[in-house]
């Protein structure tokens, strides 16, 4: 049985694919950039007021004439009328100078009697309250690089010098099969050795958070043959995430349709608790997540393993990982890393109580995955402690 | 003016609706319970076998007889036969214990001969291996708590305790209303004196990080009837976002427009840089934000006031302030507070070049807004500062 950190390096090792394609802009958000964003224009377009005021030519004013305003020009307008020497004309912010004029003075920096402005600003200098062409981005110079993150910021920095599609990393498509002969969905009522069925529900809602609506979610009839049928059908998914019968109990038909599907498996059971019998395996592109069947360890697996795979595709990890201190102390079996529902309290890592794996009370409450490492067995309050904030 | 802690305390002041609903589990994800749940079964429903392996009655074994196997319980399945003293029956994980069992014991802790276990297992004792009845969940009793910020797990939890659906504190419906003579769609060839359109981009991709899609977001004609005519036609929205318009130059017609809609002004202008024309008004339910036309501006004004409107809806803040050192020195003008695009390196607020509102692209790098206090003026290496992590 292999350990955690050679199973993510298994997983990570197989990570060989990515999607790039190209996305309307207004549907990028939190998206990562495939390749380099050249700007199509100069911005701003032209040399622009960035103030309310009069623009005039700084150079051709001799500083003890007042100002004759000839005209005006608002935001989104023009002039095509020079401003000649002791001219000035009304400008708003954002609108372009007028041809001759290279300075601005703010409206509040003025007095005005009969269409000439005496200007009273002692900091106006050549180019005062201008901002000039091509000042933010140069045509056909990067705008952003590839791999840049889009935040909300970013978008609005496209749209504004024109950019309406960008090519980005995409999600992966992503399957979902569970199996368990207990499960019934939440409309029906329970019946004798039935439970409902929780772990669509979880795997929607976590996918979620990465924007990814699953192509399929199905769950098998608990045996062999329509477990393999079912498998079948989604090989063309990037992800296939089954949940139940990954253990070796008789009807543990998991592993043994995925062999028979020509799913190459590359680990099976890691030395974890929860998750002990998570399966990893591939097929030409198809990365196959099995995950246990309990709500609590498939979850944990999905958060530990299955987002290794997702961020390789997406090019960014949606969960924070930290090392903090412990907050409370715990005693573990060596030679098995624990998974452990946590909460962070004033900068402290909580393992919170009830931990038995079939208990999702506790895991509802949590908001990191505390990891405690393998081969140590008595954990200290104040012993740093990777978490995983979910 | 006033200053922006006074601005925040006045919006907050007059966040007096919520709106409560039934969303489908499946949906409710990030969600915050508006009202407890509790839980409609008992969980596990039956007793319930945690391990692969053999149910018997602990009392009624002799501890030195072997046990004989009688029967099989799969889970998803039940055997109503009694389980007798010194007998035991195959049990799978997630099947209920037949009646007369009270204890499971490991398949690797057995061995069988001719249909007779024998028992290897020194820490067996009454109950092991066993899920009671009701030992996560009892029925009628609190499974969730008000306000409890419903994660995946959360919603795995109450899937399996077969609730399928939840109240929940619903998204705010928002309005756009970008205004600017000078703005154009990015679908256009640029012309004299337009600049790209990126307002209502910004705010439709921060909009979704809190899963909200406007209900409308229209580009309101630059004067003042039509600036009318589109502020009443969203006053059935929950907030109106307006971009632009809201200094006071000659063609700022938003502020004018608002009153004449009976939009009652609670704040204009905000002793801050960018985002001073700021404007904050309320007509009976509805809350109507002013931003100014500046993407820069608009989008930090978004960060610090729209937020906190939106927060009071959804009962959950989306964007974390902290409060770390900062990394470089920065002299600004007291009486006013600074938002500044920064970044988190090494623990500690960066403040990026390019600070001038008008240039999106530092805002594009920046993964922080730092607030730089209104009365100080300078900021040394390592002086506390809060930031917005964006």
């Amino acid at each position: 049985m292999i350990g955690i950190n050679e199973a993510k390096r298994m997983i990570l090792e197989n990570c060989d694919q990515v999607k790039v394609d190209w996305l309307p802009l207004i549907n990028a958000s939190s998206y990562v950039l495939a390749e380099a964003v050249y700007s199509p224009i100069d911005t701003p377009p032209f040399d622009q007021s960035a103030m309310d005021g009069y623009a005039f030519s700084y150079d051709q004013w001799d500083k003890n004439s007042k100002l004759l305003v000839t005209g005006e020009v608002q935001a989104g307008s023009f002039s095509d009328t020079k401003v000649h020497p002791n001219q000035a004309i009304r400008i708003f912010t954002g609108a372009p100078l007028p041809p001759g004029a290279d300075t601005v003075v703010m409206q509040e920096k003025i007095s005005i009697h009969e269409n000439h402005i005496t200007i009273k600003d002692e900091q106006l200098s050549k180019g005062s309250n201008v901002r000039l062409c091509g000042s933010q981005t140069k045509k056909n110079v990067m705008a952003l690089p590839g791999n840049h993150f889009l935040t909300p910021a970013s978008i609005s920095f496209l749209a504004g010098i024109g950019v309406d599609k960008v090519k980005v990393y995409q999600n992966p498509d992503i399957s979902i099969i569970v199996t368990g002969k207990e499960l019934i969905n939440a409309d029906h009522k329970i019946g004798e050795g039935k439970v409902y069925e929780s772990n669509s529900f979880a795997l929607r809602a976590v996918l979620k958070q990465f924007n990814i609506e699953p192509v399929s979610v199905e769950m098998a009839e608990d045996n062999e043959k329509e477990t393999i049928n079912a498998i079948n059908k989604q090989m063309t998914s990037d992800i296939v995430l089954l949940t139940g019968g990954v253990s070796v109990g008789d009807y543990d038909f998991v592993t043994t349709a995925l062999e028979k599907c020509s799913v190459k498996k590359i680990f099976h059971k890691v030395r974890q608790k929860p998750g002990k019998p998570l399966y990893f395996g591939k097929k030409d592109h198809t990365l196959v997540f099995g995950l246990p069947g309990n709500p609590a360890s498939a979850l944990t697996c999905f958060y530990e393993y299955v987002s290794i795979a997702i961020s390789n595709f997406i090019k960014r990890d949606i969960f924070r990982r930290q090392r903090i201190p412990l907050a409370n102390e715990y005693v573990k079996k060596a030679g098995i890393t624990y998974f452990m529902k946590g909460k962070v309290m004033d900068g402290e890592a909580l393992i919170l109580k009830h931990q038995e794996s079939y208990k999702m009370n506790s895991f509802a409450e949590a908001d990191c995955i505390i990891e405690l490492e393998e081969d140590k067995e008595y954990f200290q309050k104040g012993d740093p402690v990777n978490i995983l904030m979910i």
